[in-house]
């Protein structure tokens, strides 16, 4: 083998990125397998494993490499051009950070996590907090670290690393858009809503067996290969494993079959998106899904969009009747159609309907920028959080546990991850657009459970293409035009107002 | 803190074994959770592991600090000396191979046993052969360069990776012994009881669910503690995972409930060890379980020496009656002990019975011996088996599935390991005695579903004391004298000749 630079390179990335698989499987078994007495120990196995990554990115000779592969870039084909641009990327990102920083944060997240869990179950803010704020000093040095490095603000180097090339700039006009457009809109929708009849769920209980068997025989509907991967139980639906062998998981509900049905259609979406990853460059940061945001876009596409859909539900309404031996009008898919497409303002994030979804993350959006800039203290987080969803949806969280207690995401360190959740939502929609347009047949296949040219499509367009292009780059193309939240507006009024 | 050269050790090995543990955690998953797939992806993640975990201990600083180490010895703690005295022996079993070597054997074994899986199904040993010749050319070349570095031969040296301490010298004396007195006696036994009734199995099916149900409330019987580890299913019962959450498995077969509980009984006495491991020495050399044949006398102390008692029989059988909801009088304690106490001359190891149990490791030594020593060849391999198996236990496979192809030790490239079954088999029987010679009430206690008293004595004598002497030294410590086959051979007349 002719050993270059870049081919080195490869090599150096390739383990890093085996190391960090590794701790994603051991991340999937914390929150799907593992006992609560298990805790310690993982944390320190996984400080371990995030530690000798963040040396491997972070050791001179890496840094070398890079230098030398950019100088021979011409040279390379247009892949490995974009890999060693990630590279760089993921290098910079590292080198901002010293490995006792790495290892501290690494170590905090999971104490805080954990602590989260009991004070969210007993709505005790007071009890997490000390822990919050020992984690939220080391996620602000961490920022302003990133900072320096990138030449961003402290909060667009977080969200950076989510999403990367997001910008506030970008973020401001979209969110100020949703947030003039959502209140009208939605007081329309909640009118005509009343005016109608409304959807019912059909007479339970719904067990928890019959609801795994459905949720796998729509899985394999839609393209979920299960000699790739699995469906477990988990407080917290998501999607772990890597594109060989995909893990989601979902929680049941055995008063409500819908509910974890949706959530394992939504978990499906991202499921298909690593298992579509192209093969040639795994273990190479290429390889890797785009940025959050488009990802959250495929598991929302397929959620929001497609399954949501009256074809689909035409499709899923007598599979699901036999499923939980029911019968009668509840089942038809009219019914069942009016109770997916409920509107209700309601106080928990992961339960809300597609069109007061951003005002839940709008809000989170100003409550983290202030926190990382040290404009709001964590004494006043629940008021604020309070007052803020007051103004955007008209009603006052009862307690914390239905406020700022509800959501992982800042207990585990995960600052500036929020905006990519309705930014994914307003690339569904432009996506699941461009695909009917491009493939006319979808709609009708869809219907017969047929995801065969959606699923071709997004493998064509978007899962096959990696990180090879950024996602404004991957949206033009995917959809010709770039991002507009008018055809994310035009779908709500399609299927609100106007169905 | 006073950084000296042995407290930098205790971080550097601390940080390895936490290596060691995901790694250990991932095959975990790879047996009970991973689908097929997910095979090529977990043999990246785990190489990676090994390797890295093979640098840490041959990085040139190891090796200054253990010699700096050792001269400050004098000054250190008991725990510390023999700390210190296991970090070396694990360096010179690391530094005799070299990284290319771990990797190489790290994927061969990978792809051996994930061959064997299939080549056993179809009793096809022509299939897996070659894969088994690449792995069995990469063990005699790690077996050649322990050997050299150790002052061992090559068998031995792989031995000792098992079995600290464990020469050919110790064990052929003792499997002699075995050897000579077995046939004999196996004679006897199968005479007596051929001329008693014969225990039989109580009228089935026994659903998988109400056989884990009833293993589980067995498991917390003895001591098992669910909020530290979980029982799952896989092919091949075994015990994995960590000292604060150890992950069992077994197998379920809905004809007889007696194979899956004492499955089920024996790692739970595996896992009660790794549980009493002293916390004070987690992560550290000598914190570890001893080796692998004091591993196996806690499994068979549980599960033959206490559980097929006539006291915890007498515990046990309302249990397995209620759980399966039987009545009459196969579930009466005579009867069950009559049937977990049959002789049965079988094929396959992991049914025999404990009289017949030796033959089967006596096999599979003379075997592993020849063919590490390259006196046997792969293609005489299933001969040699057969003619060996008829000569020991006077019947013949009748195919390699239910010959040289059953067991997954040489298929992924653990030679050496057989003899510990064994020699557990002969501490078990010497540990229970000196338990109950120590602590009378265990059996009475046993025959309530109290484990406390037995417990609490092995916690103190063999589980506290994890690797801080050798083997020869903790049975000696424990029992008062040294290994002694004797109390083994008195165990089986007490149980099959004399009761």
């Amino acid at each position: 083998m002719n050993e270059t630079p870049y081919s080195r390179l490869e090599a150096r990335f390739r383990r890093r990125q085996a190391l960090d698989e590794a701790a994603g499987m051991l991340q999937w078994d914390w929150a799907a397998m593992m006992p609560a007495g298990g805790a310690a120990a993982r944390a320190e196995q996984l400080a371990v494993l995030e530690v000798l990554s963040h040396e491997m990115l972070t050791a001179p000779e890496t840094e070398e490499l890079l230098d030398a592969s950019e100088a021979e870039a011409p040279a390379l084909g247009p892949w490995q051009r974009a890999n060693l641009g990630e590279m760089r990327r993921e290098w910079r990102h590292g080198t901002a950070l010293d490995a006792g920083l790495v290892e501290a944060l690494s170590r905090a997240s999971q104490r805080c996590e954990l602590a989260w869990r009991q004070a969210r179950a007993e709505s005790d803010y007071a009890a997490v907090k000390p822990l919050l704020a020992e984690l939220l000093t080391l996620v602000r040095r961490k920022a302003e670290a990133k900072a320096a490095a990138l030449g961003l603000s402290p909060y667009e180097a977080l969200v950076d690393a989510y999403e990367p090339g997001l910008r506030v700039s970008d973020i401001d006009p979209l969110f100020d858009d949703l947030a003039g457009f959502l209140p009208d809109f939605l007081g329309a929708v909640l009118e005509r809503q009343a005016a109608r009849p409304a959807g019912e769920l059909p007479p339970g209980p719904f067990p928890a067996e019959h609801q795994k068997r459905l949720a796998e025989r729509l899985m394999a509907a839609i393209g979920f290969d299960f000699e790739h991967g699995r469906l477990d139980t988990s407080a917290h639906p998501f999607c772990g494993g890597v594109s060989e062998d995909v893990r989601i998981t979902t929680r049941y509900d055995e008063a409500d079959f819908a509910s974890a049905m949706m959530g394992v259609l939504h978990e499906t979406g991202h499921a298909l998106y690593e298992r579509g990853l192209p093969a040639a460059w795994r273990l190479q940061p290429v390889g890797r899904a785009r940025g959050m945001a488009m990802h959250e876009s495929q598991s929302l596409l397929m959620e929001m969009q497609a399954c949501r859909s009256p074809e689909f539900v035409g499709f899923l309404a007598p599979l699901a009747r036999e499923a939980f031996g029911g019968s009668g009008p509840l089942w038809e898919p009219e019914n069942l159609l009016r109770l997916y497409h409920r509107v209700e303002p309601g106080f928990i994030r992961v339960e809300a309907d597609e069109v007061t979804y951003p005002a839940h993350i709008i809000l989170r959006y100003r409550l983290e920028r202030a926190l990382v800039a040290d404009e709001l203290s964590l004494d006043d987080l629940p008021g604020a959080w309070n007052e803020g969803f007051h103004r955007l949806l008209g009603m006052t969280p009862p307690d914390d546990r239905l406020g700022c207690l509800q959501d992982i995401h800042w207990y585990d360190g995960a600052f500036g991850y929020f905006p990519t959740y309705t930014l994914g939502a307003l690339i569904a929609a432009q996506l699941f657009d461009a695909a009917r347009r491009a493939r006319p047949e979808i709609p009708q296949a869809i219907g017969r459970g047929d995801f065969t040219p959606l699923l071709g499509w997004l493998r064509e367009k978007v899962h096959g293409e990696a990180s090879r292009w950024s996602t404004a780059e991957l949206v033009g193309r995917a959809s010709g035009k770039p991002l507009d939240p008018g055809v994310f507006k035009a779908h709500l009024k399609a299927r609100y107002l106007d169905s």
